[in-house]
């Protein structure tokens, strides 16, 4: 018998494949497949995202976070976790967390041939906008005054 | 070589068997190996526990918190997650949660002969409380005007 609510099987969740990202940054993590579990059992105060990156594909740009604290736990396959410090490789059972501000800019990158998955979790802050510092990265997303939007730095829409 | 912060090997974080419940709740909960994975990597606005319940015990008496939502993800063995409308069998790769303020108060059993381990997570609100709702549990945990304190439900100090 299937699970009835509050418990969740993850794979009764249809993954979605989106990102607010535009070219050249979008190809670099679609397609995907992202359940959005904390959605789904109807929790508002934390996002939960089980996703799934393919094989060559990265998770986000490298970004901080304003207002919320972010925690990844590395559920299947191999995934580099690249930050200011340079890369680490995780594995299933590894994970990692990342404070609201503190400006160590991360994210993750499939370099095996398999698909690698990964729950990601953080508090939900309306406040929040993450940057993006690499050079070649000219993103911005939800700066004061453009709330839910991505943004070049200079704040003109992508 | 070792992963470096704000990568984590949960394996490297010192276990705890704590609990604040007074007898004879603290029996059936106790001894348990919790590893408070957001606090080792210096997250404030979420909390991020991983917990291995060991055969014949639970993860907490049946409760609901009033500010906190709560996000379940069992990594290994069975647990037994008890709600208002019964129990249902979770394994590993499934999930549980429970909105802030939805009064459905729930728990884990491990009704197996090994030890399940869950990753459990929260935002952290200091207004929160969490009641305990069944007849034989007489335990309010951070009433108001009695923070970060168990007590009875008229309020007396356990």
């Amino acid at each position: 018998m299937s699970l009835q609510k509050p418990a969740l099987d993850p794979q009764n969740v249809e993954p979605r494949s989106r990102s607010s990202y535009p070219e050249p940054y979008r190809s670099r993590v679609l397609p995907r497949e992202t359940r959005a579990l904390g959605e789904a059992l109807g929790l508002t105060r934390i996002g939960v995202n089980l996703v799934r990156v393919l094989a060559g594909k990265q998770s986000s740009m490298r970004h901080w976070h304003t207002h919320e604290d972010e925690f990844l736990y590395v559920l299947e396959g191999e995934l580099v976790l690249r930050t200011q410090a340079g890369e680490q490789q995780l594995t299933a059972g590894m994970c990692a967390g990342f404070a609201a501000g503190s400006t160590d800019a991360h994210h993750l990158i499939n370099r095996s041939e398999r698909p690698a998955s990964f729950l990601v979790v953080s508090n939900r802050d309306p406040e929040d906008s993450a940057h993006y510092p690499d050079p070649d990265v000219d993103l911005v997303w939800s700066p004061p005054h453009a709330r839910k939007r991505m943004t070049r730095r200079d704040g003109t829409p992508c």
